[in-house]
């Protein structure tokens, strides 16, 4: 396979399938022992734990602290969320294997868990651990715990129909007059990581108040939809509404990506929650509790001596949406041409002979740009991570640059008695992402600290 | 509680305790929705995540793959791994609450899935999902899924009796010809990791071929009991035999850490198994297939014009063992005085007055010691992950200091008009961890640029 040599004129050629690129790349594999569980091969764990990173990066900014939960809550847990009453079809159950083993003495009940579809629950348990005021929201908390929803087995397919996913999940516990700065937070964060993959466009949509059934009063409604509108027309994004297309619990905002080939994805999502809070008792104190449960403030001394408690509004968001779900839109979008700083086939050294001062040059050339040297006494703190590999087979050294070339290698580097002489390692840097810059130099020569913080440089700068 | 002025000359105190520590400085709580699956809050997610981003990072040099793995497997693959005839006890049951998304049409066993209490099954799965020559081996995966054993309820307590945990998981395929050199490796990396942490010191044990019930022959035991001898030798570190103590599938080796009190913890293990190889037919191919079962090379021309199908050798090895419990001894082992890059409250400004002015100083060295300056339109790529909070209350600064202090901070800074004039910070260094250098500078002005490239070098010093 040599993808950089066909044809791309020719409209008969179908659109990439991540399933097959997956093959190509050794990014995952499946197993009849998991059906919708894909298991993520080291290339395709790179990718994915490159993503994780990419957010974490990004929460610095938005202020979320992340948090470690359980996979499997007690029933009664769902029962609380109402889960069980209305999403139990999708959820799986768990038992003691053993009866031995079983938490309840008798019946059966006491001993069932659910396995978790969505962390809400878990985060809301975390809220109402702790006594908040006012003085505390926004409380952000960012989880990437497993999740598990039980797919019909019929439709399970590669990364996109799963059973088993992670989200780049999101909850936002925020006082009422705080709607409006979250939401535009979080659009602004839905830019940013978008348009770093140059993934896009999307367009937004919010969906309002349902007419029958809902809960919470129009007042509510009407205030949140206001800043959620406000928001939005701040974004500078185009946006439509869906009117009373809502959740009976909350307005919401989904973000809807058209791909090259002009198919629609929805990934983000940003759903707000009435229900939820008041069901888990989530509370935090406020003066002026009336004025604060509608998002205003008061200058009436009386009114501000009173304190009181108030429940808090909860804002369920994901950027990426199911982590797996984006890998398999990116896996087509960049179709085997994976920007530097996701590419889980990096940087390869081709050797031109096999003698040991030459491997050795090849292995001190890895080992710098996979930031692995130092004293062997002391642990490793400056690990690059990038994928760094060599070939040393004995075959020419222009066949293994070209098969390195096919199997997607950003960078490609020829290590010979030239380049072990002069301490350098001769460059073909033309397929590392450009952003402007010019990088045709089909063959530059480069010390290998040069051409570390040029790679560097381009990672950070998501290039 | 003011731990830094309690006394610490008497033998009455108890000692510390990581579940009474863990409130005290917010590491995580438990809910009874979930017995034995812990909830880490943002404090004690920070120091997890710390710890696996420490083994990565010395993964790069032990040439270990990260992958990523299902948490549900149907039983058949626990019958296959031998679990379910050994293990079921242990394990949770997984099935679909709703009868109308069970995979099997009748009967109900295919439907059953096992909550995966280890990860060697999987990665056996992956293994045996590509063909493999001698010349790829060792192959090493590492994993850091959350697993799961039901132990019983009245045995749960904190981070050390839990039903959820997280290894550091890692399980080497190679060659008979290569044990000695992984256990080598692995011994070394045990050595770097724990002296890390300054914990110890721990001795080390043998368990050889139990003298009834074993799988493979007595020359197999032999050659690889033989090649640990020798890495253990290598060590240098005191290490003693248990005769007949191993696992009827392999020998294997033990780290067992003697903490301040004397007490003694099983924390890394080293499992030589020659059983699951077999269960999964695992296989590489490899001349002069007969030397090579026994670890052996030969030069006979006739040997090596042979070639067949050799089954690895799988060491399944962690290295904190579980992180949750390594957690716990490390709660216990610092006390409330963390190093530096695993603090969870690493940096406090507190500020002289709350004028705008004084406050967006403070501000604006939080942005540059957290590494998230830069433009709003671009994504953020050079966080420094430390945590950097503000004490922005009115209240005295002398009180603000001591508190931040008792609550366990490094690093405390002290922001007024004086240092917004001269854009420094003035900061107490008196208890980051020293490693030698004096830094009983009480208080010492500083560039935050400074200051970020101080706190850098400590934290990738692992100090
Ligand atoms: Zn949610
Ligand atoms: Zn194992």
């Amino acid at each position: 396979n040599c993808s950089s040599h066909t044809k791309t004129d020719s409209s008969s050629i179908p659109p990439p399938d991540h399933r097959q690129l997956a093959v190509q790349q050794e990014l995952f594999t499946t197993s009849i022992y998991s059906p919708g569980s894909p298991i993520l091969l080291p290339n395709g764990a790179k990718i994915f734990n490159r993503l994780v990173e990419f957010l974490r990066q990004q929460y610095a900014r938005y202020g979320f602290d992340e948090v470690i939960t359980p996979t499997i809550y007690k029933k009664a847990l769902w029962k609380k969320s109402g889960h069980l009453e209305n999403y139990s079809d999708d959820m799986f159950t768990v038992t003691s294997t053993s009866p031995s083993r079983s938490d309840a003495t008798e019946g059966g009940e006491e001993d069932e868990y659910g396995l978790k579809p969505m962390n809400c629950p878990g985060h809301c348990l975390i809220f109402a651990s702790q006594r908040h005021s006012y003085r505390d929201l926004p409380i952000r908390y960012a989880d990437f715990s497993p999740l598990h929803r039980n797919e019909i087995s019929g439709a399970l397919s590669g990364l996109t129909r799963v059973r088993r996913f992670h989200q780049d999940d999101g909850h936002i516990f925020c006082r009422p007059s705080q709607i409006e700065e979250e939401i535009r937070k979080t659009l602004d964060f839905v830019r940013v990581v978008y348009s770093t993959f140059k993934l896009g466009p999307y367009r937004l949509t919010l969906s309002t108040r349902p007419t029958e059934h809902y809960i919470g009063t129009t007042e509510e409604w009407e205030t949140a939809e206001g800043a959620l509108k406000r928001a939005l027309d701040a974004s500078g994004q185009e946006w439509t509404i869906n009117v009373g297309d809502g959740a009976f619990y909350g307005p919401k905002i989904d973000i809807i990506l058209r791909d090259s080939d002009g198919k629609e994805h929805q990934t983000a999502t940003i759903q707000l929650d009435f229900q939820l809070p008041k069901r888990f008792e989530l509370e935090y104190i406020a003066p002026a509790p009336e004025y604060e449960r509608r998002g205003e403030t008061t200058v009436d001394p009386d009114a501000l001596n009173e304190t009181g408690r108030v429940t808090p509004v909860l804002i369920h968001r994901a950027v990426l949406g199911s982590v797996e779900r984006l890998m398999a839109l990116l896996i087509e979008h960049y179709n085997g041409k994976w920007p530097f700083w996701l590419n889980p086939r990096q940087v390869m050294i081709v050797t031109v002979n096999d003698s040991q001062p030459v491997l050795d040059h090849a292995k001190a050339v890895q080992d710098v740009l996979m930031g692995r040297q130092g004293s062997p006494e002391k642990p490793v703190s400056q690990a690059t991570n990038f994928v760094v590999d060599i070939d040393d087979r004995q075959v020419p050294v222009g066949v293994k640059a070209h098969q390195a070339k096919s199997k997607g290698y950003s960078v490609i580097l020829t290590a010979g008695p030239r380049q072990l002489s002069s301490g350098t390692i001769t460059c073909d840097l033309s397929r590392l992402e450009s952003d402007g810059e010019v990088l045709n130099q089909e063959r530059i020569e480069m010390l290998p600290s040069e051409l570390l913080e040029k790679l560097k440089a381009k990672a950070d700068a998501y290039l």
